[in-house]
């Protein structure tokens, strides 16, 4: 049998600072030969919204047995729980405070989730503002050398903390959706999953504009804003070679029209 | 015979964004173990010609059997093909825009060209919107997994779309060239390669100022704007600890004019 | 024996540039197998003291035995010698130019430290500026493939170059420091380190104010600005969910004064 190195991802708000260099040095610590893949380190500080919606789309690309670590943790030192989560073959590590709801509302059928009770022998002492290297890499660490999750944590029915996210209100000739996301390249991204709805698309309101028709891609649409589903399966609305958050002048909780055929 | 995990880089716009960490996911899914390296993902956005200089200069650094995979491709969903060539050893995987041009110039004599023929079993069902995840990261990492060429590609004669950039006018006594990058320092970048030049440098023109001789570091040379040839062999403009672009107040096409001895 | 990838850690002020992965180009074509872990490249432009404020919070989380490659180097290819130091199980590859100097005079009784005598055979003819790729990464794979130290270079007494740093003055009753690093969550860090004070803190007084007690978490404090004993073990104003540099309006070698139960 080939053993393939143990696979991480870290998700974090650190930017540019040590601390995500610092997590993976603790990984390495306990992980000699981990696999350490950045996410990113840019969700917009204490966003746990987007963080949770950059996971959901992610996660899946990675392969079966990936440990994600994932620390945007405003709570940091407070009593929050740090929850363990594992289904579709991936095991999260995450403070439980509604980052993780998402992943485990949607497949909440098979997840299992723990909430961490053995600190000792697997964490450090922690400090008072750095978990994400006191706490949630080891733990991610030791969980990627096999530690079954039920020997550091309890088992919980749910997640404490849910996310209230925004859903989108499905009706048979229209959906009301809203933008909940503005990517780094000003493309709107919303709540809407057109592969959900009972109809296809016919037109989209957003902010002043109505779109027709969904692009088959950025480039074939030409000029003026356009809708076309990204590659997390969401209705985005995008300009080509532009920014549409600025052309359109909308941003994040913009309400969202789209009618059915 | 030891064997070393493959080498991958990846060469984007995309970025701070999710979606190198998501092109990783699916190389370390498609081949496990394997090493990827940023090579960058902060190209200006839809800059083919930057980063085909980029990969220019820093391809060589990396060992022979590397894996080069680089997207930056405004055209993402279009009718653009997908380029594979081989060349010094290396394999580079990019859209077909002119991102690979000037390394298919430089190396035309031994360089072998592909189009993409076969996505059935190697690509994901591709979005409209990120080809890096769906088709590059996963041809590169099958290519990485030692799959060959041939299987992949039809084999081209060129690629199909070249790469306009401004070659310098070398004359016996004068040579004139242009700023092609301003790099992250401030230093303006140019065409010229003093290798390249019939005779030594006496003198260079660049905006309003007029800079005798080539410095041998930055911080020999003490005040005001110097020149130095660059870790990529190329003229630069230098302004030791400042910006020369900001202190000349030039940029990008600023012609830039070279006497020789 | 089970051999694990040699590590290394690269500390740069490189910026968003193609530097950093050259680097590890030539990283991986001496040392197939390497893990490199970005510690962070992000120190703000030619800032030597915050380099080394950076390296000596963090190289401890990494395994012994780990190599630190760090370039900040104003003075890259004039006669600053290249400095290697072992101490703590891990060794460090930069230039003498005062980034090892508080790693050094903290580990003085145990240091070893060697000026790099050959190049030959070990680095790239050096280019005039950017010797991160031509001799500090390459040393740094040969140091993590085993070749010893007095291999490479000329043991010597101390670092050629010091750094002045600020030390806090310590009384009976009263400590006077400064800050020292804004974080890039606008944390106030000092250089007054709690546990090496001859009582506990009653207040803190920076800028127009003054702190009492210390916060035990972030979001445990509540409103305006707290103090709290940060992840490398420094005293650190703070203001939960906001900047305390832009609160306070003060930055790095601003004052602060402690004043000891």
């Amino acid at each position: 049998v080939v053993r393939y190195p143990p696979l991480l991802t870290l998700l974090t708000d650190f930017g540019l600072s040590t601390y995500p260099g610092q997590m993976k040095g603790i990984i390495h610590t306990i992980l000699p030969g981990a696999q350490v893949v950045d996410l990113t380190h840019h969700v917009p500080f204490a966003d746990v919204g987007c963080a949770a919606h950059a996971l959901l789309c992610a996660f899946g690309d990675f392969p079966s047995g990936t440990v994600h670590v994932a620390v945007v943790d405003p709570g940091v030192g407070s009593g929050r729980e740090v929850l363990l989560l594992h289904l579709a073959g991936h095991t999260f590590v995450a403070p439980d405070n509604g980052l993780l709801w998402p992943l485990w509302e949607m497949h909440r059928v098979e997840a299992r989730a723990f909430h961490l009770r053995e600190l000792q022998g697997f964490c450090l002492p922690p400090s008072s503002t750095f978990h994400g290297r006191d706490i949630f890499a080891p733990v991610g660490a030791w969980i990627a050398r096999s530690v079954p999750l039920i020997t550091l944590g309890e088992p919980i029915e749910r997640p404490r903390v849910a996310l209230e996210s925004p859903k989108p209100l499905v009706g048979r000739s229209h959906v009301e959706g809203e933008v909940i996301l503005v990517d780094p390249f000003g493309n709107l991204v919303t709540n809407i999953v057109p592969r959900l709805l009972p109809g296809d698309i016919s037109e989209v309101s957003v902010g002043e504009v109505t779109i027709e028709g969904i692009a088959r891609s950025y480039s074939h649409w030409g000029e003026g804003p356009g809708v076309i589903v990204n590659s997390c399966g969401h209705l985005e609305v995008f300009l080509f070679m532009g920014s549409a958050a600025e052309a359109l002048g909308v941003g994040v909780g913009e309400r969202v029209l789209v009618r059915l055929k």
